[in-house]
């Protein structure tokens, strides 16, 4: 059971509802950290009355959660939880292409990107300013730079801004310039990082780990709603498995099943997910048909001087076509592709 | 390299052959037991001059393969491979839909199926006579009964029949009822068993196995098609990895990657690709979105009755509801859904 | 539960089980073509008393079987399997060790080997004559050319001859000459020839499939006992992973695992399991210590020209120095090496 | 190529150096933040001549690498590092124990473990003081609490303490306390985290991701390395695969495959490896068996009242039993047990 705390109670309350849980032989879990607090019940063998703890006072619910994830469980909620980045809704009735490059690499770089995307219908940038690599000896990104970047080329297209933290130092800096913060494969479970994203008021796009389980990529994103944050993206971005012909294996059964078990908007990243251009249109309808809500793509304007990920990246002409498709499927399945308000839609654009 | 010979070349012919590659200082491999004997070279360093060959006796052609499946491979043949199954054409400009039960479980039963499927739009019939099973006390299948159950849905039906070949001992006994012989996972890697499939004019359906590679796909299609039989379908039915919620992960980047390194036609089977009914929908889409030719269904009138597979297995409503789903989609990538002559398309059906 | 038959039950007598587990509601699943026959019981919520059976005709036990392998399960067995191969034992209280080579490829290659290998203090052979190959271009074996090298060279040393069955249609041939009928990792679902396995006289071999849970090695293993033949070893050589270092990744839990769960003896096969040379003995030497019964080890007169699996193949002396440090670990856990009868010890000839 | 520079080089030479590098077209790749400059060189097509960088000045050494972890590679460095914790030696000639709780938990337990594992042989003490948790539900360690009680046990036996630090935030606090730090799988590549630690000047204990390949945990380790700390430990604590039966699959090749590629010690971690209790021992006899350097082993007092991890814990009293057995195997691998200088050796204790 999970008892969720009104958002203004005071210490003494929620004590008053830790010594209820106790009294019955229970043990309480206040979930550390959160600006609204709630309690996790474990140790009961079968389930337990509401009314035990909605009388007390400050209490603003009590929850049977049957999943080990709770607050972002459609148990818990059951509509949609649709994200407003600057106008732009992820989760809601559009889907929602984000694309750019991997890394910011140069001013010229970044804008061409930005504005090429922009004019084939993207309706966020994303790009990395802070690269968290593999080997120590290879290119970690423009930082600061990167971030101010990214800033410009937001301000001269309208475009939000996706990027990546890559740890709890640079979040403070990093969450200054971002519209939405994205947490890598990697850092998935790192819960340090997690709990203090739970405590900005930034949307959060967070990645699957690489071998991290569906139940893994929920638990982690607990973390972070119930730090206080509630704007949280599931973003599977394919898998290790066996297969050494992809980069990675995307799970497409994780689009519908998140969609089941959580309110939380669902993302697919087919760049990342198959790792090889040409097959990443393909991907990226699957992703759609599947009933993803977002799509995020990596876009270059020369994939191959690209400094990260040159060999998924497409090139601006290729990811027009990309829109081009995407939009078929995304009309088919009722779901139409999101646009800019004052922007040409893309099919005009095609004319 | 590989050396084609004609269809009805010589021993000798082939001797004169395989004396030049061994006079090359090379290796040569002549295929065991095709019909159409073609020899792999290798051994060589470089590249291998085709008129090193051709200029011999019985050579129909000698092709550079950089790739260790050939006959399969799009190098050896560019143009895609179309599959006649009594008018029903798979791997060409249609979506073709097979479905059915997991097993043939009575006369009622794969006769309801069949109607059914038929009327929502199914232009081929599946369903199991000889059952592999993990466990030796499991329902086996009810074998030739069986087979002669599918050849009635087949009279009254018009639908053709894609059903499982367990072994080479019941091979002859399958092929005389079955237009599709269906090679399952676990038998991916039978060498013998897709060996005696050369030998047989029946189009195959070779199911990938849970941990194959695609290359090894590739190679166990080689064998079929390097015994004598073209007509070979690669099925995506999901791998096997370290996520417990779904009974597979399906690969949906075989799904491209196949259709480009391989002239044959691909299949997704999405109800065992994630064994989960509510979610089988969404995964027929995305199949049909990154360009699948075909779909394999499971489909039971009453699931929860069923010998094997009852969570994964569509009701027959349920069925009929996907077919209007994956039709949005498949028309939306220009490759619309086949229909069997004389049929009510299955939008008229909707009316 | 599991109702086990007496070996010459009538079939009036199963009969009569098999209705007296109808009349109760449940299920009866005779174990199809065992020579003992055994009835697995499902359908029932809780326990059942074996009174309701035991009474019968014709009935030798009821057992409560919690696993769904029963026969192989050491809730019905207790004791460990001890496998009589001519003398030498194995899954009793000496480690034995199975080498050769991978293939059989000439008189001499085969001569040199055991020879060598008896020397070095092996007590069985190891070599392939009829090889499954993933492409249908490499080197198949030498057929029954190779098994009667086999037996030539099990005529010069003394060594029993362990080697695979390919197919139910060698099958006969290959029980003609061999002592051991190894089953390889592809085939570990090849039901078919499990259940004809199950009706020969010959121990076998059964090695992991390379996705295979232990739970399916096990109920691999079921399929043969249940078709009447109890002596079946169980090989864990490695299984597939996302690590490429390595050829597979042996898991090493496998070893006490099985010898937890069923009383059949566990063997570890360190040369596929690591597949590099160099690493084969420190593997050897971890799978002895972990309990396994045997080892099953290639070696080649000269690995660099072997016609398969040459760069996992030890030379006859480094065959010689990985006896020695097994020698060591195999004191160390009470569980010495197995020695042929009138053969000097290893450590004799050490001198 | 890897550019050494000599430890107090001036930012000036490192220029000089860098220069030299993009004047042969190549890129340079300064270490970031570390307190011995390396450069690595990219871009070449064949081997660099040494001398090219040598004769400047600053250099210490240029190093021709063909993988991509260099300063952890045997190429760089040939004999083992031998890692001195308090005078224990991790990485030389004997095999070392860590042991103890997977949790701190209280006073009480950790003192008991604390006695029990050093009169049974152990010479570290490990123990989690904060403790990463795929739950924000669960117990997430005594914190400081824990250091300090860490701490007295070592005050009280004598044995240095081995404990995780989970995040940049807790690290100065946690080095404050640990004789090593421990970086949990999870954090395998949290690269924040690597960098700081190669700051240190404390001995880490580097767990190898769940997905992680070698490459990526000789990766990790570099980035350690790189930063300025050479006293790393590698530790195989099983990885994610498909098998359930287990809590992990324990990569046993990882042992040789390690200590052939890197100089550094390398660990096994039986008690997550496999994660049942009663199969500890088979696993770490294994791991010594394969060449491990070091051990670490869950034990609790009472592992059924354990906070985290009591099914894989072992009693004090199966911890005794385990060093026995351990140590027999240590022999016979020529590697014995360490023990604590003033201790009755292990072997006294038992008559």
């Amino acid at each position: 059971m999970l008892i969720v705390m009104k958002p203004r109670c005071t210490p003494d309350e929620v004590e008053q509802v830790t010594e209820r849980v106790r009294s019955l032989g229970l043990t309480p879990h206040p979930i550390p950290g959160a600006q609204r607090v709630a309690i996790g019940i474990t140790g009961n063998k079968g389930p337990l009355e509401p009314e035990l703890f909605t009388t007390l006072p400050g209490v603003a619910d009590a929850l049977r959660v049957s999943q080990p994830f709770k607050l972002v469980s459609r148990e818990v909620k059951e509509e949609d939880t649709v994200i407003d980045v600057g106008g732009v809704k992820v989760g809601g009735d559009h889907v929602v292409v984000m694309a750019g490059p991997c890394s910011v690499e140069s001013r010229e770089q970044i804008l061409e990107a930005a504005h090429a995307v922009r004019a084939a219908g993207a309706t966020l940038l994303r790009g990395g300013a802070y690269k968290p690599r593999t080997s120590p000896y290879e290119f970690q990104g423009l930082r600061e730079e990167g971030l101010k970047l990214l800033a410009l080329a937001r301000e001269q297209t309208g475009l939000k801004v996706v990027t990546e933290v890559k740890d709890t130092e640079t979040l403070p800096l990093v969450a200054e310039y971002a519209d939405v913060l994205q947490v890598g494969a990697r850092n998935m479970q790192n819960f340090s990082l997690l709990e203090k994203l739970g405590r900005t008021d930034k949307p959060v796009l967070l990645k699957r780990g690489l071998s991290a389980t569906l139940k893994e990529l929920l638990m982690a994103a607990e973390y972070i709603v119930a730090s206080g944050n509630h704007r949280v993206m599931l973003c599977e971005r394919g898998i290790r498995t066996f297969e050494t012909m992809t980069r990675n294996t995307v799970d497409i059964n994780a689009v519908p099943v998140l969609k089941t078990l959580s309110h939380l908007p669902v993302v697919l990243d087919p760049s990342h997910g198959v790792g090889i251009r040409k097959h990443v249109p393909a991907i990226a309808r699957a992703g759609v048909a599947a009933g993803a809500d977002a799509l995020v793509i990596e876009v270059h304007p020369c994939p191959e001087k690209a400094l990260s990920d040159g060999q998924q990246s497409l090139t601006c002409g290729e990811f027009e076509g990309l829109m081009r498709q995407v939009e078929q499927i995304a009309r088919a399945v009722g779901k139409p592709l999101s646009t800019l308000a004052g922007t040409a839609r893309p099919q005009a654009k095609r004319r």
